[in-house]
């Protein structure tokens, strides 16, 4: 069978990077060609990435490959996986859907439109459906959007504990990772020995896109859920992997042990259907009174391919009626390129690239 | 007026020395003697001080005093301020106290006992009334304990809130400075570039101790406050100063102004009185989207003597009916050493001592 | 007697806030107004500051001054500190002497300019005269440089050294504080838990400008020293203060205990003078074993006004006939804005300002 | 071929478990069993494993193998690998030996006696014939040691530019990982944002153990080198990866091009025997204007066994005579465990095990 040919955007980006690294030898995919801003195009790819960037690719990648003009995707190419920025984002993706390319996009610009999915497949892959009724889809051009990434790494975990005992109320507080917020990003005389109780926009994204996720989409239009998010942002001096500590407002009551074998237990659609970049379990609990922890935690997942696609769970409490656990995920794989990825890999299972 | 003696207990540690520091000085006390373990006394104290140790006490400090030992405290020493470890510190506190020593302590060994308050001058002063209740009070000993560090810091803004608009439930999560686990502490390998979700006891602690402050003293006991504290405790890698985030459940629904007023207004006894280590404002509002941050705020408070003595609110948000923000304070200042001075001050002034 | 009247250039970045810091009750100097580039000028102090930035100015400073543009510097103010970048300060500071002013710059650009001296108060006093020489001076106009900051720190123990013992050769390596970078500066992905092994044109400035300092003025030009440097830097993760290790290869072979002498010694014009902002003691020696550290030493000088301004030296040692030192410098401070007012200062008592 | 039983001393510390790290699926040996001080035998290896300690071991490895006491070393293993701290290790070391095992170790103890090789199979395979004049080797019990981290990570690129141009004299300043001083190690209040000019022997180690490796073995004693090591030490707050600066003075007068080709070029016995923990290519010579870094090049080295094992050069320059360049290297793996894995398969290849 002869693999898809995708096109990545941004691609000197530390999302665009990933994307390049996680569609290495990949069972569906191959990249057609690599596409960047004008600062970038018509440079080999060796001359474009800064040398910080270079922390995503293995030395013997070829970067002899040319980066190209957006504006100039390859006809051959109907599949694209966008790193663009988000304020930049918007207008290209939607153009891109308009000339028939299935856009699978890390950037925030259409989280928020009618019929655009925010997709985590394990969560909510029957909101896959919404695309049949964007406007471009009859020419085989949509838009699939996976979460923010402090929304995606708790995500899994939410859905597993809703269907099992229903949520309320979410109090999340978290412990955000610099790649976060790209390359350069944040300023070193900030972070080091430091936190920044601020990250712009990000709070209001965890309150409205678990909303979005977690309800349905029926009747041509997204149901949000009922529960609410209560979300304090902040940036620690971690290089990858965010941490959120949660207090949740459960209809039922169920034991730690209860909770605990509802999120180790809980399985999606891409565990399923065997998709190739979804972990074995998505959701992992630590018995460890100290852990999630970035060092040892941020690349969860199993086999190889899935590395960093899993959520941790661990420090699971009860507190006067509320439950109380540390979650923790890799920002940039399974809440940035990863996810994406795992979108496409879920179209092609149901025929729909 | 001649000045009050008083010994400092564990006094090489890193509260023992901020004591050292903050009595310097000090318009009401002079330091009668330094007091240590075993491993310490009898050496000079520039032999005991760590090297990192030396990040407190100033050059020009006269490091030949002799360190001695707990059980030779001068008789005419009647007041103790204690950085004694809290493992160590319940049954030297309790004899002191029963040799008629005014004990001032930042360990938690007696912070549960009846008629022991934990004491924040802004906050409960009327405690002070329970040391008549201890069985050593008769003789001149008792014990007051300062809270810990994380209960602190939120203490000062939770007092001011709940006097206004009344508070219902404190859903609260730390990022915790390293320093508040002494030195030599947390290892630099969990500490660089990783965040620890676990600080031993301190979520209980910090559920429990708010309570008991926030309640009131009435027939011999202490009456715990209604409200419910739900607390997340995170490590992060910085040098001083906790930050928390808070989620609020008020009683009523002032504008995010009234709170601002609420709290930059408010003034507790230390004020009144004008006590020496006393901030001028005890709680700073900040107005900037990204404040406060340990870089900038940890040691806020004027005049000199109360630097490190102000708690600073900022990002006063709603949510669903919630109130957010993020605090930050001072951990070995106002949440340590400071604490304990300040409480001594209080008495001084109460003619307790 | 009246203060004389300066500017501060580029008083919105890390250097030009350093001089406000400096300048605030200084007893020979008022700041007459602040001058920035076009982004700001217009806009109030506190308008212009970044978030970060505020962490060398006090809030209680007036923050409602306008700042204004360079070319509007007023008549009355004949003295100008400029903080301007590197790459824009060369035509505008040479503009500036042309019409009379007094400059004063951390600015490279005219440090290697015939005529124009790179002044250390301490190091080369003598080569102040070299500003009668510049064509502008007939008219008041001149410039005066400081050093790089990776030089300053340890020109000052090199020159007591060669004073007593002669030096003909310094392997030195740096381990450079992040601020020495400006803000935005260094993207923290690079800085946290790393090291980069490159500071651009760093090795080059301090073979050729401590060569020049430490060489002599006569006939109209700069006669060079004849030892050699051999530099290797790096930047490391530490907030403020320069770290630096030496080998020194000299004429004689003092004992360790001569040569601490000749360090912990060493006065130079600005201590005989009593200017305000020199330290008593130029460079101070540590015997600890494990000092100087950035942690502990970056702010070492007395009396209070000239924290900062002293060099740290440490580690002592001989090896295989040379000799072996740790040196640490505040790299802002004596390697920045306080070297430039140093130098006014120096200018100011011989009558020259 | 079955394969050799080994026994790993010291299993629970750093070192340690990066040799069950680097043996698992070794081609060569296999554990027969792991061995710790008394404070850890009779547990279960997941019992005794501090958390921060599961960093090197898989979350797949067999946690449930018992830890058992070194002084019951199964007859049936004639091999053992030893972590055991250097203060510790000696008389223990030299007991196996006499009972007849081989040891490799990372420990110092034994690295300056009389006919014990201080090994690294590129740099002075030869040496292993020292072992011949042990005394207990006509029993089959000897030490191997391995140099100090410090000390290896140069001694490759060293000895490629001593055999292609002679070395004279080595200036080298370190900027060392927190690792290397093991676990707790380091306290992390002395680490965040700070640097310690001071690792307590190393400066004096690395002065001898290069002196020694890069000397002759003849006439039953080690003639060491006559080049001289100028050596500057400090802990930087970096986890893993050793940053060393070197300043050399060489006899012949290479260009930087020659130079290069010298050190990417270097082959020596390992690579020959394709060992299976050698790296194709030693020493890396990167032309990037700011590698190597912690970052990207401590784990260099290919195949996938040696990753870790190559040191990697940047930064080749000149300046007045002297070869100035940066090289980076693995402390724990090449420099530690690494060393002595591939120190007993060369043992192995001359069929010496």
């Amino acid at each position: 069978m002869s693999k898809i040919s995708v096109a990545v955007l941004g691609a000197t980006g530390m999302i665009g990077q990933r994307f390049i690294q996680m569609l290495e030898d990949h069972p569906y995919f191959e990249i057609e060609g690599l596409y960047a801003s004008e600062r970038s195009q018509g440079k080999k790819l060796r001359d474009v990435l800064k040398v910080r960037d270079h922390v995503y690719l293995d030395d013997t990648m070829d970067r002899t490959i040319e980066v190209m003009d957006i504006a100039k995707i390859s006809k051959s190419c109907r599949v694209a996986f966008s790193g663009i920025p988000s304020d930049l984002a918007g207008p290209t993706e939607t153009e891109l859907a308009e000339s028939g390319v299935a856009v699978f996009t890390n950037a925030g610009s259409h989280r928020m439109d009618a019929n655009v999915p925010i997709l985590i497949p394990e969560v909510n892959p029957d909101h896959f459906e919404s695309i049949k009724d964007q406007p471009t889809y009859k020419d085989g051009g949509y838009i699939v959007t996976n979460a923010n990434c402090s929304s995606t790494g708790i995500a899994l975990p939410l859905v597993a504990i809703d269907k099992a005992f229903g949520l309320k109320q979410v109090f999340v507080s978290t412990y955000q990772a610099l790649s976060g917020a790209g390359y350069p990003g944040v300023p070193s005389l900030d972070a080091v020995g430091n936190v920044v109780p601020f990250i712009s926009h990000e709070e209001e994204k965890m309150e409205s896109e678990l909303a979005k996720m977690l309800g349905t989409y029926s009747g041509g239009k997204f149901n949000f859920a009922g529960f609410k998010v209560m979300a304090n942002c902040a940036r620690v001096p971690v290089v990858d992997g965010h941490l959120e500590s949660l207090v949740l407002d459960l209809d039922a009551q169920p034991t730690l042990d209860e909770l605990s074998k509802a999120l180790s237990g809980f399985r999606g659609e891409p565990q399923k259907l065997g998709l190739p970049s979804a972990p074995d379990q998505p959701v992992i609990v630590r018995a460890e009174e100290n852990r999630p922890q970035p060092a040892f935690d941020a690349m969860a997942g199993t086999p190889a391919r899935a590395r960093g696609m899993a959520s941790t769970v661990g420090r699971l409490r009860q507190s006067n009626g509320y439950y109380k656990a540390f979650v923790m995920s890799h920002n940039t794989l399974r809440g940035g390129a990863g996810g994406s990825v795992l979108n496409a890999e879920l179209a092609k299972a149901k025929g729909i690239l």
